[in-house]
């Protein structure tokens, strides 16, 4: 079959740092699978704010990776590198990527692949990994969240936020989520949140306290920074584990170490991108014991939002950066 | 021998919040020794910086704990409560105090009591507990300090800091200190620090990154918090741990929180008096096996400063105060 590849592929580029209409279709040379990689025919690629960075010049590529933007897809194993032991040409997968998502193909080291799950469409398993590594790496290994434990989920209604709200109820956590809207907090309870806290009308620490009987909470995953920071280590439990996955609200912020100290928080974080393939590898399998036979159960699902054909990238951009969206966007690259 | 026991004993108490001369010399009955306690002659008595927070008022003992201050004595086993299994009258033990060490007797739950290492006077003894619990637990077990890693140690030369640097050098870790004199950075690199740095005169930061080829260290036990905080986030090494155990300068301060998410930093941080009997006794445990031999074998030993008489306890405070000490000051009470 790896002679049927053409040689030039269909990819969506970022021409120069900007707005979402820098995102252009463009012909690229097909990547070559290197030692240990599948070449993937994409069926669908995963949009997150990591990739809106990117276009605006923010989150240059790590050293190595594509300039392409798209971070997890969907799709065919279309060819296998030297050393490839687990997949096989016509293998349906969905992996994280190191970039260069939004393309008709692309090439990642078979650990960072995962099998579609029972019964998933190319555009739900797409919206899979990045959500999902993340999740499972910060919430639960970072985090160290333990069934009967409560987490707040900042940004509730996001591609992130709806995965840890279904990931932590299902696997017997208590969820407290926050979001900017009636509807998005409607989205955050249907999935399982004990208590959606609308963060434009409610303080989410007085929240946090009632919904606790005052104790507070054991894990708290943050995307938004800023402010929240110290208003997060005032809804920590004793022993509490803040994770901080971004900081979009501001990265520079004042808080109170002497309370972190005096209740013995832990504040830690990280970034899924710059990881080693070996980590990556290892969440992938734990991903794959965990957390697959629950989406093969339907005991969870991605959140759908919207889905793009790929040459409109950039409306898909545009969707994000409006902040109406809930769940997971998706380019549909068929 | 428990009949020949006076029935009130001398202690220094805390008059009023305030100066060092609050302090005052009281008769008080003598506490006796409940459920699993032992009553200690005390020989001698630590005094630690909390013993300060306290008599100011900025420090109240917890509830149900003595209101005299006094952290750690070092004595003679004279009583032993019910249930009692390792220790008899006559004992020679050093031990970690609810409060209540600046007296002529003190009890003490068992397992908060270590023998006197081998060759050590009561004063030296005395100056023990506090450090090495609280080195012992933030930076091996909290910080995960690990051979082969660079530990940077802020207040070098404090009773703390002389226990860090000697404890983790011989552990295998290279150590960093900052100081605030001349005099204290020599002390500090007598112990054992490659490199001790006047923070009056020199920047921590540039001075870390300098003598680790620009990697950072992977573990900071700072006491300092206020602009320390972020400063520590940027001598952190990636996955650095960063162990919060006062905030002299300030508990509230500004930090960049996306640089502790992208270095994958863990802050934590833990005060020593609230913890449980249980947690205590861990460390007590974890001591014996791990810093005990060393003290018998004298590869490390308590720096002492200056040791004052009990009945002038408040000498000891402004000594203290003063900021002028290197390493340990202790109350003798015979």
């Amino acid at each position: 079959m790896a002679e049927t590849l053409p040689s030039r592929m269909k990819a969506v580029a970022i021409a120069e740092p900007g707005g979402p209409r820098v995102l252009k279709v463009e012909k690229r040379p097909l990547p070559q699978p290197g030692q240990g990689e599948i070449l993937i025919k994409v069926r669908a690629a995963g949009v997150n704010r990591p990739d809106v960075l990117q276009r605006k010049g923010a989150y240059p590529p790590p050293p190595g990776a594509s300039d392409l933007p798209g971070l997890e897809v969907s799709g065919i194993v279309a060819a296998v590198g030297e050393g490839v032991q687990r997949w096989r040409i016509g293998a349906e997968v969905c992996a994280l990527t190191p970039g260069g998502g939004y393309a008709e193909y692309v090439a990642v080291h078979e650990s960072q692949a995962l099998p579609i799950p029972h019964g998933f469409t190319f555009t739900e398993a797409a919206a899979l990994p990045e959500t999902f590594f993340t999740v499972w790496h910060n919430v639960f290994e970072r985090g160290g969240l333990k069934p009967g434990e409560t987490l707040l989920v900042h940004g509730g209604s996001s591609g992130i936020g709806t995965t840890a709200i279904q990931l932590a109820t299902v696997l017997g956590s208590k969820v407290i989520a926050t979001a900017g809207s009636a509807e998005k907090c409607a989205a955050c309870t249907k999935l399982g949140a004990v208590r959606a806290v609308n963060y434009r009308t409610e303080d989410f620490v007085a929240a946090v306290k009632e919904e606790t009987g005052g104790k507070g909470v054991e894990v708290i995953l943050d995307m938004v920074g800023g402010d929240y920071v110290g208003r997060n280590y005032q809804a920590a439990a004793v022993d509490g584990r803040i994770v901080q996955i971004a900081t979009q609200a501001g990265a520079v912020a004042s808080a109170d170490f002497a309370r972190l100290m005096v209740k013995r928080l832990t504040h830690t974080g990280s970034t899924l991108r710059p990881r080693t393939i070996e980590i990556k590898a290892a969440i992938a399998a734990a991903l794959e014991a965990n957390a697959w036979p629950l989406l093969a159960e339907r005991r969870i699902a991605p959140v759908m939002d919207m889905i793009f054909p790929l040459k409109d990238a950039w409306r898909a951009h545009e969707r994000m950066e409006e902040g109406e969206h809930i769940g997971k966007i998706v380019l549909d690259v068929e």
